[in-house]
């Protein structure tokens, strides 16, 4: 699914994806999804991503957090970036269900990290949101507890689902239908491989803005199948995930270039767009533990050249994740007969044939 | 009630209060209060601060958040730095709830606010918490809907009820019983009067900490029915209100000066302790309209002396608040037996004596 | 000179420039430059942006800045955060020049803007920077009171000479020679129209990075011309200019989108390059003057759709400048004898018309 | 010198002081300064801090930047916090000469830190300032290169000098004379001893505003020698350096600290007084050198709860420095026959004996 630019022949940036070409490319990361589609209004969904398979709240994962553009409803970020970790589970979903979703996952880290005799009192859950009100019936706010737990619960290391899928399940992307969309790309270091991979939740942009590896593709499509426009700006939410050891300033440096990404798609980041952007790596696992005084830490040296290297995967990875969302989701119809098109794709093939596209 | 440290002859600083000392003394902003106290283990509550009794959604209030150490679940702030305003009211609760109290306040802006043909698909809750395990169930979560709901409903211009109530029916601070504690000052610009009201929910500190107007009750009061430590080492919400017309820039500058509220009585914030501090001005109301092209505002000279006159008044409320919150307070014993006592008044009052508080 | 691209055909985005597509399209806005290329060691120079003729100290513009990768040396950002203003003409030079030119600027504002009887005892001087030390001797610190003068008293609102110019004399971008770029972009809003300049100085990017409106030119040129590795990884300036009535805090969202505009030329702001951003509005100006206590300000309202098209003006505007600095750029050979060839624009527009470039 | 209190008996928070009770203490750092007077106008200076003795460039320390408020002129802030280091000495002197001492501090740093064949094209200068116009010809620029030079080729880790001396030489506050102050506390760990030291500039504050040791002195002394107000609100500049083992993340988390004992002074941060803070940690130097791909470096963990004593520390220490500043300076007459007058030290331990200042 996530080779599927690909297998269309559509190569995003010059360096390697990883075996999948997905999120889950990174040791250990684990994703798990609840599609929600009911009766003719309910398009919705939650998508979880786990750092790590062990107990991530005793063990939590080194983490930074950057707002693009802050007209959105993510929640758990000035802990992320006052002590530089994550101890839950990252879940998406929509607007409206950040609280429902939020209350669910305490009870879930509750059920499932906490020790014997050692009580939790106070957990920072990570959840971010678009706005899927185009197809779905948002107040409603139809993800419940046991949609959330079974995101969690079936979370595994296999290629990421991606398209209309989980929290990707109502959302739109340039006046398309969109949804999850994954990629990875390999950074080597003398013998030793290291990976950064990007599960994104589009739902920005307008139509004639979408660029597909530069060629403005959206303009050629401007009358495709219009729907009225939609009154939701939209918002994304980018996951990016690495096994290279990093501290959180220098995590703060990688989520930074995710808008490179999003702006080399054509997004510009509207004005009520949230953009959140949340970065770990899986190295260096921080101790929940108050009794060790020193860590003993290993990080990636910003003088050598290789951050750079990262910097240009990240952005990589981003650009092909949003395209990846789109290419794999499916025309949907929704709330008041809303209808959001999928990308037509051999149209799309055809322009960037014409474009001279044979770099790729 | 906001008079109490007056009522001992206790004066913060050197500028005069408002009316009742009090959030409520800025024109139009509301206080309400659930206090949810059952059985031997259930402490907690939510307080609402209402900006004003118009539909703050169609009418947001211009608002700046700042973050003093981000050891905390507080939600709705990024989208407050991002758009300048708040929608909602504003709500605490303790640490686990926020999550639902969130839901049931997307609930109550859906039921208050919508208007007929003009559905809202897209809130920004703003909620704050403080740790209240130490006597409360926390892992219950019993803040329900109709707490929320009532709290809001409730909402008055009175006096704010201070200490065990709301929000601060659980909560403790340098190791006594604390709660809500309100404070209000007054600017005066030629013949124009405005008002600096701020709420805060202290829950930090250790006992040796505490200073009183300087005075280092705190040492002296060590080993006053000292508990065993609190493992929780708590957080500050600090609520900042006035009816100045700012910009959102200036409101930062106001937030940013609670710190040093804070820092006069003691605190230090300690490493696990979430500070927030939100402000607003209910001057220059910001539509959700977007017919209108061009907002005309007033806003304050940064170059006119009166800004200093502003951070006074913010850092004396903030610094009064606190106190007024510990004063307020009564004895508390809740889960597995704890117990938390009450600042004694009669022994702060002769220690101030001892110091010479004369100047007070 | 500005309207180099349009020139050959190429039409960067969707927008409108101005009449001569130079920051200088904005009202009020002059620049002026010096350029130092003696002997066979230095090149380099000043580029003063000056936002009105008046007296800018005593009426300060609006300003935001933003530091997209904070691996330079920019001087008078914090103030401009402070206060949302700035009170001296902008300049550019060489990494090791700033403080000689902070310097020299303090003497101009004393020379220029001090009034009888009103001693001015502190200035924010705003300087930026990129690092010419590829062609250049830039431990001579070249750049010498009289040159700063020149550039200051020299600045006009005429087109802005673009290419080997000013600050730009010694810079490269993507292997090219590069310069000083410019350009501008209309926004209509009902009857009124409002500009968009922007100034850039581009010192940044491999050559395998470069896309020209989308297209990979970089890879094709991967072999042309090619020196050895530069070890400096540049930087790059980028100055916005507008006459919208806008708020700090929207220069900061105007601000942040510039990021935007180099994504879509291939940068990806590697590890040592400084990218700076400082954007103002001639609208608005504010007083020294401390005596009035309040200001009447208007101010574009968010919620307007208008903002998506100022955000897109300046992604637009700074993916031209940078380009256009490009263009403009002539080959040049400095110390060491260090060559830097110019982009070859035949074989540009060959590759821009083999990927099929009659979209534009 | 810096056991100036405690001859007193003034006892400053309840830690223990290193050894000279200087932020020489800290293993390593030197400090040198340059005092300028001359005639009856020059009032002014240059302090050096030194983080170590070898060569800072190549091995350059961990470092963060906090402002508190941005109404300041300080240079090199952005690099610090985008790479977590600083690779100059950090330099104190007057705004205006802020341009003048960077470009000599470049100069040594070209003579000093240059080794053969590694030509130095880029650095980052790290230069504070405070206004010292109400004592000293402020735009007559005083500071030479050579005074620049003295500094740094005198510093030596002997106590610091404090009061009237290098940059402190004409600054003032709470309309008292100040000048340099320093201060350190140790923080011990099982059989580990760390340090933190403050060295600071204070030139800020009303007269009624100061506190020592919680008592109000300044509303006693109000009309004490006053001269006429001061038209220049002031700053102040704090330096905290520690051989604590700490990340970037972390010694932001310290110098967030510096605003609390700034408050416990009686200091609200005015609006037109820049507020700076530099911290720096001596352990995990980080060399400039690109040629090892990872770092290996030990840092304290957060949920030890030794960082409370860390953030107690830096309070105490900054607080104190501030107090050590007022009661080192001695009373200076400068330009225009302007006369700050000393701190009245028989009148304020008179005032601390009357509050019952047998607590310290």
């Amino acid at each position: 699914m996530s080779r599927l630019l690909e297998k269309h022949g559509i190569q995003i940036g010059r360096m390697e994806p990883g075996a999948t070409n997905s999120i889950t490319d990174v040791d250990g990361v684990m994703v798990g999804q609840s599609t929600i589609i009911e009766g003719e209004s309910v398009r919705t969904g939650v998508t979880a991503i786990v750092p790590h398979s062990g107990n991530l709240f005793h063990e939590k994962v080194k983490a930074a957090a950057v707002t693009i553009n802050g007209f959105g409803k993510a929640v758990g970020l000035p802990q992320i970036n006052e002590l530089g970790t994550i101890e839950t589970p990252i879940l998406l979903t929509n607007t409206l269900n950040v609280g429902k979703v939020s209350d669910a996952l305490i009870a879930w880290v509750l059920a499932h990290y906490q020790l014997p005799g050692c009580p939790i009192t106070s957990i920072n859950p990570v959840v971010a949101e678009c706005n899927d009100s185009y197809l779905n019936d948002i107040q409603g706010r139809h993800v419940e507890k046991e949609h959330v737990f079974h995101a969690l619960d079936t979370a595994s290391a296999d290629p990421v689902a991606e398209g209309v899928v989980g929290a990707g399940t109502g959302v739109s992307a340039f006046e398309f239908k969109s949804g999850i969309g994954s990629a990875s790309r390999i950074v080597t270091l003398d013998d030793m491989v290291y990976t950064v991979g990007v599960l994104s939740l589009p739902n920005f942009g307008c139509r004639e803005e979408l660029l597909i590896d530069g060629v403005p593709v959206g303009r050629e499509l401007r009358d495709y199948e219009r729907s009225e426009p939609d009154s939701e700006e939209g918002s994304i939410v980018i996951v990016i995930a690495t096994d290279l050891p990093l501290s959180h300033r220098q995590l703060v440096r990688i989520a930074k270039r995710a808008s490179f990404g999003i702006a080399r798609t054509g997004g510009t980041c509207h004005n009520s767009s949230g953009e959140f952007v949340v970065a770990f790596t899986t190295a260096n696992k921080v101790p929940h533990d108050s009794k060790r005084i020193f860590l003993e830490e290993r990080r990636l040296n910003d003088a050598h050249s290789v951050i750079n290297a990262v910097f240009q995967a990240t952005i990589e990875a981003v650009e092909e994740s949003i395209l990846s969302a789109l290419f794999s989701a499916e025309t949907m119809v929704g709330i008041d007969g809303h209808r959001r098109g999928a990308v037509p794709i051999p149209e799309v093939l055809s322009f960037l044939k014409a474009s001279g596209h044979s770099y790729s």
